[in-house]
């Protein structure tokens, strides 16, 4: 039986094309509203979603995030240490229930640790519809371990964009007016400047069934957040909460403040600062980074978003105390946001 | 960032449109079921919902309540040490899959308690669909705390209904002979009398991740369910069981006995008698209160429904042994429901 | 109250046509898979599906057969200590989203136990769909209490078949080449041989929230598993997890290694040989038993599945160290599944 693959099973410019194929469903963004809390309006409401220029209602960016990463986990980081970092992650289209996603990987680079005994994959992934759109496209670097020490990897680092590009996919907020009691916000773009900070005033408690559904929820397979059997000789000695759910709650629990900055456009990185296990409590803190006007109605806010554990975070928190992160900050997202002008 | 609304942000008369709309979906219905154990026939079965006047499955009435309840969450109870009661709670037309509802609110009293350091609101809420159709209307008053306490507030308790006036919103069951199959039961309005008290003889144990579920899909957002870093130093130490999920808790574990009591009708009142916590475990008791007929095929019972916690409910319970709710008794609910004659 | 069937109650040639029919909708797939992790390929992807021979998604067999066999219970082992056993599953038909449900049983046997104070009743459930197309037919067993020791029931064993009849409802693989992508495997009928063992190489921990929502999902109502506080005081001390939600937990782990074994045929025989607990982690292990033709595309594979707790099972396992199970060993399912050839 394949045991996923290790960093020596990897080559650069290989090309993998992902199993399982998924379609999503009305239930799928119900599960999503249930384990996450979210209540941004388009993923809510058909009408309010109508309003904006979309379909209907339309598959939360995180939940499709989630799904197309999912898919490439058994092949890609069934054996990773750690998930290290995101690069240049553009949300391109938006995802409808009764879409199909599909994911396919590229190997983008590789890089031997000191130690001889792991490596970092690095891949450019995307998440494809029935209708052969990219919808997601995103890097990712995960540190794998070796299985065969005595075989030698050659070494090539991507150069990978610092801040991604980021385009409004379709959203039109041209009658944003008579829809914004929707949302309890008349907040726009202009109501936002840089180096403000949003303390968003709400704390969730996880449990292992939550993280585990949602992980479920996603196909993904990673042994970490499931076998606690295993886990015990593990280095944290439980199960690990999927990082990707940890973002879904910040981004949730992010939802009073930027009520109308709805639309993921894009991430320019993203850090999994410190673990987060079952029983933790979290907050999100959020930056503004940078503002955009990106057309005549639609503007792009560029924010920092934070999720911090067991600690009720103010605006003052210093993130990185000495150089690294203060062990309450499991989270540093930098990403792209479409908002109303 | 809004905090919510203290006791003096209230104004008689003031009206609140809340955010966010939302569209219910078969899922939610299958989450429901997954949540609560329902399986009331119309909310289960298209072909049987079809037999009784519906154009297929029905929203789960409590789902509809508490999603409506939910939304106005952020803007009245977001601050609430408490919720008082409710009165005459009408169920006013089936909600279907695809539906879209919002709610919204009009302050109908207020009256600062002798502390001076809180006040109760009472509120109407109404559901109301996209096709501007009210299918839910209720007062509840919530114990609200005031954050300036120099701030005086004028005092109006507004009287309301002690008996919900009950319709028939469209259900028919003049073809219920063929159909009670689907029920396990054959019981009909003229199978009760007054005083008749029911066991229902199942128990369900609650655990915080089934709750926190239940409360994240109604996008209901009080922090006394989620944040049990900021409970622990809270009166009770601990995360506190979202009383709409105790209803509906209750309500799923009296199906036997009740199984053609279909529809919910309206409330005439309800009390969380006591709080309900994560490990508890539920029983069910209801009492006959009186038995009407709407029509010549429809009748109406009217029913007590009680939750019970960690202890196995016989028919003799004294519910208020000293005038007060015995500590077992977490729920009262005087309601009506449809049922055939 | 009726408070479900004693071994006196029932008699041989009984028929019971079981409460409450159920719409099976995308949002119950939804929640079955965050609840197994379920990744076959045609019950996640709609084009997959259509790909060989559907009319899209197909419900998960296993979750028809919990549906199916939910309704039974309240009839037939709301009192039962113990499922036995199952023989002669025939999964006949694809079901879709939007059929509807119900089941019917007949009591083909009895035996009263040489204590006098339970019996074992064999029954022959069916699930039928809206169009009256049974789509499920499967033999059980189960012991149940008797209330009154001095009735007398006749004695009758009914012989059921060892082995059940596989045949293939409506699949189609001869595009199976340009399809196996997105099962991550070419694996067909004739890369297994008789005496194969398969290791799946991933473990799920249990929680109490899971199987719960699972059985609720299911609308099974058996006590067991729900009431911790009357539990207490049962023979395990605690709630116990249904045994179907060990099947399609282990079924769900089996994908690798047998990923295109992807149809639920038949059903030889299964045993719950030892109780499963919330804390518990399973692994699963395969034993092929038999490989058939069935006609030019669609083959059968007769496996062993086994569920094995809390011990990473290999190879070498031995499931009966003495004639009797080993304590880890939590389930033995004998079935056949469909496979490309």
């Amino acid at each position: 039986m394949s045991q996923g693959n290790y960093f020596e099973d990897f080559s650069l410019g290989q090309k993998i094309r992902h199993a399982v194929p998924r379609t999503v469903h009305h239930g799928d963004i119900s599960l999503y509203i249930a384990l996450t809390g979210e209540r941004r309006a388009h993923f809510s409401s058909g009408e309010f979603a109508k309003g904006i220029g979309q379909r209907g209602v339309v598959v939360p960016d995180l939940l499709t995030f989630h799904i197309v990463f999912g898919k490439t986990v058994p092949d890609i980081s069934f054996n990773a240490v750690a998930n290290l970092g995101y690069a240049d992650v553009q949300f391109l289209a938006p995802v409808y229930p009764g879409d199909t996603l599909r994911s396919e990987t590229e190997v983008v680079g590789l890089r031997q640790t000191s130690s001889g005994k792991s490596g970092i994959v690095y891949v450019k992934s995307v998440g494809i519809n029935q209708r052969e759109e990219v919808v997601l496209s995103f890097y990712r670097w995960v540190l794998v371990n070796k299985k065969r020490l005595d075989v030698e990897v050659p070494t090539l680092v991507p150069e990978l964009p610092s801040v991604a590009k980021v385009a409004n996919a379709g959203y039109d907020f041209s009658k944003f007016e008579s829809l914004q009691w929707a949302t309890a916000s008349g907040r726009r773009l202009a109501d936002y400047s840089e180096g403000q900070r949003i303390v968003h005033g709400e704390g969730m408690t996880l449990e292992e069934s939550d993280h585990m559904l949602a992980t479920r929820l996603y196909q993904n397979t990673a042994k970490v957040h499931f076998d606690a059997h295993q886990m015990k000789d593990s280095r944290f000695g439980k199960r690990l909460v999927y990082g990707g759910h940890v973002i879904s709650l910040a981004h949730s629990l992010a939802y009073r403040g930027l009520e109308n900055a709805m639309v993921m456009g894009a991430w320019n990185g993203g850090s999994h600062a410190n673990p987060t296990f079952a029983g933790d409590t979290l907050y999100a803190l959020s930056e503004v980074v940078e503002t955009q006007e990106l057309s005549d109605r639609v503007g792009a806010l560029r924010l920092k978003l934070y999720a911090i554990k067991n600690r009720v975070p103010d605006r003052s928190l210093v993130v990185k105390p000495s150089g690294k992160f203060d062990p309450s900050v499991v989270l540093e997202l930098d990403y792209w946001s479409l908002i109303p002008r």
